[in-house]
C-alpha cells in the first residue's frame, strides 16, 4: 500500500570539521521519502524552487517515488546550513533561508487524499494540520516534530495529538513536551494528550516505543562511524512507515519490526553525508542488518 | 559454585534534594555481594571499622555471605558522603574519608584461594591485583573500575587487563581508556589490552557486551522512578557474575541471561537509597522483570 509524505524538501550544506559539502539533498520528507521507497510505493507533498538540481528529482523518480503533489514554485528552495564539531555530538545551524517553502500551502492530487499510511514529517504543526484535513480516512497516521514547534507552535501541535495515531519525538523534545524527565512518565503524559502509539527516539541508545501491547526497547544498529546524522530520525521514520504500508496483518503485530526496519535504514543515513549512502543501500543490506540486531539482542 | 568479591565496603551518606540518607550499607563489595547472593553463596572480601553497625553485618549474614575474609580493624569505616542534584543526573562527592580502608591488603582465607569465580569489584588496580595473585586458577575474573583509577592508577589498571577474562566499565570511563569516542572502536581496543569480554555500561540505556560471540546489546530495565543510582554499576556485575556461577554449561551461553540479571538487580538497586530496595527484592521478582525485558525487546 502507497504512503504519503509530507514534510520539508530542502538543500542542506554541511560543513563538519574535515569537510564541507554544499547543497545536498536534505529535508525531513526527502529523507522520510528515501526511506519509505524501500519498501513500496511513496507519495511527496512539498514545495521545491527553481534551483532544485534536476538530478534529485531524478533520485527520487528512480525510487518509485510519485512527485505528482511536489509543487515547483518561482524562487529558491528551503536551504539550510549547518556544522557539525569534532565529535558530531553537537550540530550548529549556521543559516536557514526559507525561500519557496515560507509560502508552501500543499494542495494534495485528488487521488492521494485516499492514501492508507499517512507520515506527517517535520513541518510546522498548522502545515501537518492542513494536509490532514485533506486526507480521507487514511488508516494510519504518524507525525514527527522538533523543539523548534514545542517553542513557537505548542498550541496546533497539542491539538495535533488528537488526529493522529502515533507520536515520534526525541527524548529531548519528550521531556520539554511533558516537563518529565522520567520517559516512562513523559510516554503516559503523551497518550493522554491522544496517540496511541509513542516512540521516543535516543539516538544511537535507540528508541522506546509505547503502546497497546506495552514497552518495546527498541535498538539502534551500532555503527563505527558516524558521518552525518542529519536526516536519521526522517530515515526512523519513513522507513517505520514503509515497512508497515508493505506488510499483510495487523499494525500492533508488525510494528516492532517496522521499527526496527527504520531504526535500520536511520543507520544507513548516518553513514554518509545528506542522502548518499542510503541511496547507495539495498534491501539484501536492510535485512542483514535486521538479522544482525537480532542476534545482538536475543537472551 | 561460589563467588568471590572483593570491593570496599563502605557507609554511604547520600543527600538528595528531598532527604539525607546517613550511613547507609554501600561501597563497590557490598552491593556486588548482595547483588550476587540471590543467585548462590558469596564470599566478601573486605574491611570494616570497629563504628560498622552490627545490623549491616547480620544482613551479609541473613543472605549466605560469607564474611570469613571481612576483616575487622581498629578505626573508622570507609565513609562516602554525596549528593544529587534535583534531575538525579549529577552527583557530587561532599567527602572522603578512607578510614581503616586507606592500609587494607587483605590476605584470603586458605580455603578461598580455589573460589572459581572472582570479581575485583572497584578498588585500586593494586588491591585487584593483590587478590589475584592469591587465587588458585580461577574460572573467571571479571573487574570492574573507575575513572578514579584511570586518572591516578593507569598503569596498574593496564597490566590488570591482561589477567582477567572480563572488564566492566562506563561509557565514558571507556572513552578516557582509548581516547576513542566511538564506543565499538573502543571495544576494539580494550580487547587488545587483553580482557574477551568486555561490556560497556550505559545505565539507562543498558549495555554494550562484546565478546568471542559478537556484540550484545542489553537492555536496561525500565524504571518510572529513580531514587538513588549509587551502586547500580556493582549490582549490575554482582548479579551478572552471581548467575554465571549458578549456572551449569559454558560461560559463553550463559553469559546474555547472566547481563539480562544483573541488569534486573541493577534497576532494583536504583529504587530505593543505598540497598534498601535490593534487599527487598526475591527470585521471583527478579524472574518477572527478566521476562518481562524478554517481552519488551522481542521483534
Amino acid at each position: 500500500m502507497s504512503v504519503l509524505v509530507v514534510g520539508s524538501t530542502a538543500l542542506d550544506s554541511i560543513k563538519t570539521p574535515w569537510r564541507e559539502n554544499p547543497r545536498l539533498l536534505g529535508g525531513s520528507a526527502s529523507h522520510a521519502a528515501v526511506a519509505a521507497s524501500f519498501f513500496g510505493p511513496v507519495r511527496l507533498v512539498g514545495v521545491v524552487g527553481d534551483d532544485f538540481p534536476r538530478r534529485y528529482l531524478s533520485l527520487f523518480e528512480r525510487r518509485g517515488i510519485d512527485l505528482e503533489g511536489l509543487e515547483r514554485a518561482a524562487g529558491k528552495t528551503f536551504h539550510w546550513s549547518g556544522e557539525y564539531e569534532v565529535n558530531m555530538n553537537r550540530r550548529r545551524t549556521l543559516k536557514t533561508e526559507l525561500g519557496v517553502f515560507e509560502t508552501f500551502r500543499p494542495t494534495l492530487p485528488q487521488a492521494w487524499r485516499r492514501t492508507p499510511y499517512v507520515l506527517l514529517a517535520n513541518i510546522a504543526p498548522e502545515l501537518q494540520h492542513h494536509v490532514l484535513d485533506q486526507m480521507v480516512r487514511p488508516r494510519w497516521v504518524i507525525a514527527d516534530t522538533m523543539d523548534l514547534w514545542l517553542n513557537i507552535a505548542l498550541k496546533p501541535l497539542i491539538r495535533l495529538l488528537r488526529r493522529i495515531d502515533a507520536l515520534v519525538l526525541n527524548d529531548g523534545e519528550a521531556r520539554q513536551l511533558t516537563g518529565e524527565d522520567n520517559v516512562l512518565v513523559a510516554l503516559r503524559k503523551i497518550h493522554h494528550l491522544g496517540p496511541r502509539f509513542v516512540m521516543v527516539k535516543k539516538g544511537e541508545h535507540g528508541a522506546i516505543v509505547s503502546g497497546p501491547d506495552g514497552l518495546f526497547l527498541a535498538p539502534a544498529f551500532p555503527l563505527d562511524r558516524l558521518v552525518d546524522p542529519t536526516g536519521a530520525g526522517d530515515s526512523f521514520v519513513g522507513g517505520l512507515i514503509g515497512y508497515l504500508a508493505s506488510q499483510q496483518g495487523s499494525i500492533r503485530r508488525n510494528l516492532r519490526r517496522a521499527v526496527v526496519h527504520g531504526s535500520v535504514v536511520a543507520a544507513f543515513c548516518c553513514e554518509g553525508f545528506g542522502l548518499t549512502r542510503t541511496v547507495k543501500s539495498s534491501m539484501d543490506e536492510i535485512r542483514f542488518r535486521v538479522r544482525a540486531l537480532e542476534k545482538m539482542t536475543g537472551f
